[in-house]
């Protein structure tokens, strides 16, 4: 197979991988480098603070999200996209992450080299009706949950995450507590997490990012002894407080299109306690690496049963179903397809023109 | 002369011309009929609602300002731009009228129909350093002291904004009230035009929409007697109340890059006091259609004499320096030079490759 050339276009509000917990960051290095790996020609659009083994094409300096002077936000993204676009005959894709909404889609006209989004949030009917002027653009979602939201859309490939197992080390004896990893926010479920906590007699360590909430709704609750805040924690330190925790408690209350922090789990081999919600079930096995309950109580309930699952079995599920070899097959398979389509659309375009063309469009590719 | 294609690319928060006071919106009208009038080829690129002699292009059939699904509203804006560049040849040179920071920006290698934008504020340094990024990306600017906030960028021309003299009826004997119109922010100064009425002992009409600024900080001082509040004002009403006033006060606080109010009441013949900020001392001439003040003590002290101006003489300068017809065609000369630049840098191409290119690009075209 001929290597690919690809533009990964990684969001510029921080460096690639990240100082810190983000995600979309965090997913657009594992990806990259899991492609240069393969022997893929990736140039990476981002920060000069990035690092990476694919070739670097620096557009800003810093990211927005630590040089405030970089404004608006939605130009620094624009600008990198942008270089992008502007190399476009040097790519076979170019393949964006949107930290927000996909600022890429208005280009699906503009570049012949096929272009793809990936968006990282839950988009709304109302977003999905604005988007849905773009009806050829194409999407790589990032789960079922997502690609449901996206109906209507091109969505050419439902991609999940892969976790590094490497660097997630397997933990088979695990400490005394419950974990809740994540952002403070309302929608993530934190209070339903210290709830969990209280009603089962459990101890709980709470880790990310201090903010407001945290400090006006969270923090009245902790008492550094049931309910601990361990602040926000480096890599190193997520993995050994993963790996000492009986379970992940993610009383999720609003709805995500993934849960990057539940295959991090299971890799350490810790089982997770979620609510239904987003795309929770799909990512979680019932019985095997969690549970996945309707309600609060019936999580409070069930808290022991997933405390107690083999944790050996779910780090051999989530290395099976969320390696990264499988996430990278994935990709290639997806940006082939993507290249033999447009390949077959330009054969088209000169043997037998729109017609050809139209036909081809509707492969969905 | 061949008529010109331009692609006018409007603002989509509402219609154009807009429906209420949005002075983007109405200048895109004035300049889009302007140039139809004078038989170019306009294509505007606007909401459904709008009303135009020109070719419509409709992308949105309402504004993100009236349709609150549509969001965010920087996507709007990338969809409405969008549709011209996908019909980049179709015209000899785009025009985005920027709302806010120039969405169009880094389209600017992504297109070969010339591409120009007008920015309706005042940016500042940190905007000017994102944007230096594209050095070559032209500008058109809405006065000198704008032009001189985008030093170093490609400032192609500065073009004064004009007024329809047709529609802003002269007024010869005023009534006895000075006038505040523009939207109530502490940047507009409406708490210094209460000050001068006060310290004069003269009555003032307010005119503009009703928000939280004016409920909190406005609204105390109106006592319906000296100091008036008329709401929100329709063009008539404006057009009344402006020939009405002795003279618009206008101790503007901050920097803005024009004022269309002062040259809609120059229109009317009424003068106006001024603060000396942003572009007022290049706008107003002193002594003939008003009078620019470097402080509120000299505006209070001197607010007799700018009521005292000849009225007509404030027409017939207006007329002569922002009339419609001059706006018109310095806009057409800035597009004739920009397209004439094009082409010759396309012949150069042609002969002398990229070479002729860079010669040609020094000449800030």
């Amino acid at each position: 197979m001929r290597p690919l050339r690809i533009a990964m276009v990684g969001p510029v509000a921080t460096s690639i991988p990240p100082p810190r917990s983000s995600s979309v960051e965090l997913f657009t290095s594992l990806l990259t480098e899991g492609l240069v790996a393969r022997g893929h020609h990736i140039t990476l659009f981002a920060t000069g603070t990035s690092r990476t083994s694919a070739n670097l094409h620096v557009t800003l300096q810093k990211g927005y999200g630590e040089e405030l002077s970089l404004w608006p936000w939605e130009l620094c993204e624009m600008l990198n996209l942008a270089a992008a676009l502007e190399r476009a005959p040097d790519f076979d894709v170019i393949h964006y992450q949107a930290m927000s909404w996909p600022i890429s889609l208005p280009m699906t006209r503009l570049v012949s080299t096929p272009l793809v989004q990936t968006v990282h949030h839950a988009p709304g009917s109302d977003e999905i009706g604005l988007w849905s002027r773009y009806p050829e653009a194409r999407f790589i979602a990032i789960s079922n949950e997502q690609a449901a939201r996206l109906a209507g859309l091109n969505v050419v490939a439902t991609i999940h995450h892969g976790v590094d197992m490497e660097t997630f080390r397997f933990s088979a004896a695990p400490q005394d507590y419950l974990l809740y990893l994540g952002r403070f926010t309302e929608g993530k479920g934190v209070l339903q997490a210290i709830e969990v906590a209280r009603r089962t007699g459990r101890r709980l360590i709470l880790a990310a990012a201090e903010n407001d909430y945290y400090r006006v709704c969270v923090a009245p609750h902790v008492d550094g002894d049931q309910i601990v805040y361990a602040g926000e924690v480096g890599h190193a330190e997520k993995v050994a407080l993963i790996g000492g925790a009986q379970a992940l408690v993610y009383p999720l209350q609003s709805a995500e299109p993934f849960g990057l922090v539940l295959i991090e789990a299971m890799a350490c081999g810790t089982p997770v306690a979620a609510l239904d919600r987003g795309a929770v079930r799909e990512i979680v096995d019932e019985g095997i690496t969690g549970g996945v309950f309707s309600s609060l109580d019936d999580l409070v309930a069930g808290v022991s049963a997933v405390a107690a699952l083999n944790r050996a079995c779910v780090r051999e599920h989530a290395s099976a179903r969320f390696g990264l070899p499988r996430m990278i097959d994935a990709y290639v398979a997806a940006y082939s397809r993507l290249v033999a389509a447009a390949r077959d659309a330009d054969a088209g375009w000169r043997t037998d023109g729109p017609r050809a063309r139209a036909l081809i469009s509707g492969t969905g590719l």
